[in-house]
């Protein structure tokens, strides 16, 4: 990878290459604030750890982060609890569906890692033990990884989560059986349905990621908001869990570590280079961005950078 | 089977023979309040349809019948939805533990039979269609069934119940996502736990299953509970799943319909002939009465009484 | 249920009720010697305990007994084993589609029950401790309880078992690793595919199935094969264990002890009263014959006999 | 990471580090011939792109490579058949034990990935496809990374893995029954129980896995093995897959590509600096080898290499 200009073009050019493929997804329509996002929006953004950018497309639009924000909740949640944390959930591939109830009943309770859903709501629970006001804690922690305070949830979006949200309910309650949900359901919930409405748009979600690319340390500002080895390891949940039952697929065709969410947004960091989101609201059949995934697949595969 | 005398010898002796395995089994401990039931209790009682009682036991004791409970909400539920009823719940044997949520997801939200607890919970709530007050309903209908007015349930269970109720309402917000619970989950499950706390003794539960002895008329009164072919039906189900995972097995030693639950009651009907009750609080590993099953296979044994 | 005239006006409306289905189902087409039956044969025969007989349809064309076999190589185990047989499979319904190996493992080789293709291969192999030469001995068997020296195996459709086997074979030798078979695994196979291809017709079948309406003994000839008790069990394991996936709906709607094939035949009993077989060769959802278990229905419905 | 001499004492730290966890694991005994392997040996063995060479302990001492040998057969797969290969299997984790059923059968035939055994089944079934004599292919090609003519297998393993092979050939079977084992069964066992008795050091194994970490080319011979598209997908698969279930935990703690053996042997690379490999025979729960897992964790802890 030469010059930003360089970039600048080679994202252009990748921008070019997916627009074909616009038309042929499904936007999320399990709520109706997603069902109505406009399917043929597309973005994508680079930052380097020297703070240069290249971006096209809807880069200042803001998105629904969805499931993305379950990086920013788990980064909380190891820096209070450190390795204990994974007493109550693991690091490995699901292997099903993100919203399967069967391995979570399988192994009592405990869910498989901090992105399936369950996994999610455990960090949610134990953000509960935390910090007496989780919501604030998060948004304070998120406007300090972008560096704006504007960052902002959609109210819509996380009553209509609620509403919907019986399965998380069932898996939450399951949890509880288990003593592994250790507040009230209905509380913990709230947080997390809160949390998934958090809107950022391309630009935002890869300055905010650049911490995951640079060993912990937010590049721009010198913060440490993990330690090297904390933040290696969560790149390497993001790399074989980041993708519901398609994060096999990521790696093998893209290899970066990521994290995406039905709102159509993926964030990805390449370490020590960069960090790269793509947000197009039409998604495969695993739930995942289709152009932004094809994107991604453009970007390593022409840029030779990848971490394999 | 000959006189009632010879009757009253045998259940006697039946007594006799499972008073060795008392001590080899486990008391429900859920929840504190069946916890505390001394667990060496054991009352048998047989009713045929002429009314000749024979008895011998703690039969006058009152237990907690908890899934016993799920033949009276089912027959309420038949009498007012009729075969549609078959439209939100299946008749197979759920051929796995009775609390799992897996089958449910695998076949999007219809219980595989009504006395799996999923399928008892949709019960519940197609009661709560039909009647304003299911549970006035429930305890009349009950009452009918024994002849008496003084049944009651037992506030203390019912709220231990709810207290401890995740499982159950990891089950129904389960099936409130796929859209198999139409009424709120909580005011579903209070019935549903309410239910599961009713009180009643071996002499009383013996009485009140003779309609389905008798092609669904109380031989006493002559009222009809059931048309013949419903009676039919609901045996049919209690032989295949009455019993939790066990339900092969108790057909396969017993061989009659019947119904138990934790709390160490088990409910049987010989068509034509009479209903038996038997009681006694610990279980065996498949969460069904040690000594009751036991009891009931000598007596079918003795008596060559079966269906097959 | 009156006389001899009024079964066989009784059949023949059955007969003719069940033809407007005839054309709804599909025949077995796993292997081509099943796929070019013709589909639209019905044959329907009842024998009561003295003989007599009432029949229509195609009662004298022989068909491809397949699972039938079951209950005939079953009853020859529990007579060499008696309960020890138990040791080696269980008696509980699959309550997932016949052929699954998921349960197999989960259970670590010990099939559910003798009906599912795990569990009768398991039966085969005991046979083989049992037998020198097992299919001559499954000859002389079913040729016993037929009263009859010409009954005999298909050897075009073994053949063609044999050779679109392959996930028996994956069974067998999933419980081979479990050490639940003991001999060859082809050797096994070799007579489980053999017997699958005996061919008898609805008389035939009627006649062997009287014993156990019978408690055990043969009723023309006075030879008792099983005691009273296996009688009895047999027949619980066929009611709950007997129909694949739907053995609970066939309780539900039938009502009595029955196994089918998915040749289209369909055996069942009732106790102290008679056998009944149906063939059709067009099958379910479920792998058991469209027409056969309606007329069953029918026939429990219209005569008001059933277990239950 | 400095100097070849700072790698020596390095390893040699390393070495002295994990030797208190030697006899809390235990050696593979499914097979005779593995279960008698002298479990206290240790040795581990670094190479980089420029053939500098840092080894201690047990390096020199041929173990059986068993699933390491998958990592070849994969590669020469990918080599004949290209992208279509994947039409055949997939990439992503298994998310359960190494030998389930479930999934296969879940998902009609198609392996979730190469390293399953199911899946190492499915790619030798394609080499012979591919070849005329596989066997001498795959030790052509081992030879040849190696830079050896004396790799040879052990007859009496291969022999012994077949006499246990009865999950495996469960697994072949089913997959024949949905067509996707296409050679007949055993022919194809023969080699993949062949190719898993393949015996190498850690010497020969970390020279061999070179071209891993060099994007597709023997670094020195400058032979072409893979693209490098291909190249950087193999190594995606390894870090997805390369360790059973335990292959979330292997990214997460050590954080590189690559692939154990029951015979506890570990190979990994870290891409454009060196390849690393492991023995030491006690397995840990997940059955990868527990020193060998320390040793690699230390590894890239004390040198800040991993590919997060």
């Amino acid at each position: 990878m030469g010059t930003t200009t360089d970039l600048q073009s080679l994202i252009e050019e990748i921008h070019d290459e997916v627009r074909p493929l616009q038309g042929s997804g499904k936007v999320a329509d399990y709520i109706p604030a997603l069902a109505s996002v406009d399917p043929r929006q597309f973005g994508i953004c680079v930052e380097n750890l020297h703070g240069q950018i290249a971006a096209t497309g809807h880069t200042g639009t803001r998105f629904s982060i969805q499931s993305i924000s379950k990086v920013f909740t788990l980064t909380l949640a190891i820096r209070g609890l450190g390795a204990r944390l994974w007493e109550r959930l693991g690091v490995e591939p699901s292997g099903d569906p993100f919203n399967s109830l069967v391995q979570l009943e399988y192994e009592q309770g405990i869910p498989r890692n901090p992105f399936i859903n369950a996994g999610a709501i455990v960090i949610t629970d134990v953000l509960l033990d935390l910090y007496e006001d989780p919501r604030a804690e998060i948004l304070r922690f998120v406007r300090q990884l972008v560096g704006k305070d504007d960052i902002h949830y959609n109210p819509v979006v996380a009553a209509s989560e609620g509403e919907h949200g019986h399965h998380n309910r069932a898996l939450a309650h399951l949890m509880r059986a288990y003593g592994n949900i250790r507040h009230e359901v209905e509380r913990v919930l709230d947080i997390y349905f809160w949390q998934c409405s958090l809107e950022m748009n391309c630009r935002e979600l890869a300055h905010a990621f650049l911490y995951l690319a640079n060993h912990g340390v937010i590049p721009r500002t010198g913060e440490r908001i993990l330690n090297a080895s904390q933040a290696k390891r969560l790149n390497a949940i993001m790399l074989t869990c980041g993708f519901y039952d398609e994060a096999g697929e990521f790696a093998f065709r893209v290899g970066m570590p990521g994290k995406s969410g039905v709102g159509g947004g993926i964030a990805g960091i390449i370490p020590n280079h960069l960090s790269i989101t793509v947000w197009s609201p039409e998604l495969n059949d695993h739930g995942n961005s289709l152009c932004g995934i094809t994107a991604l697949e453009l970007f390593t595969t022409k840029t030779g950078l990848s971490i394999f």
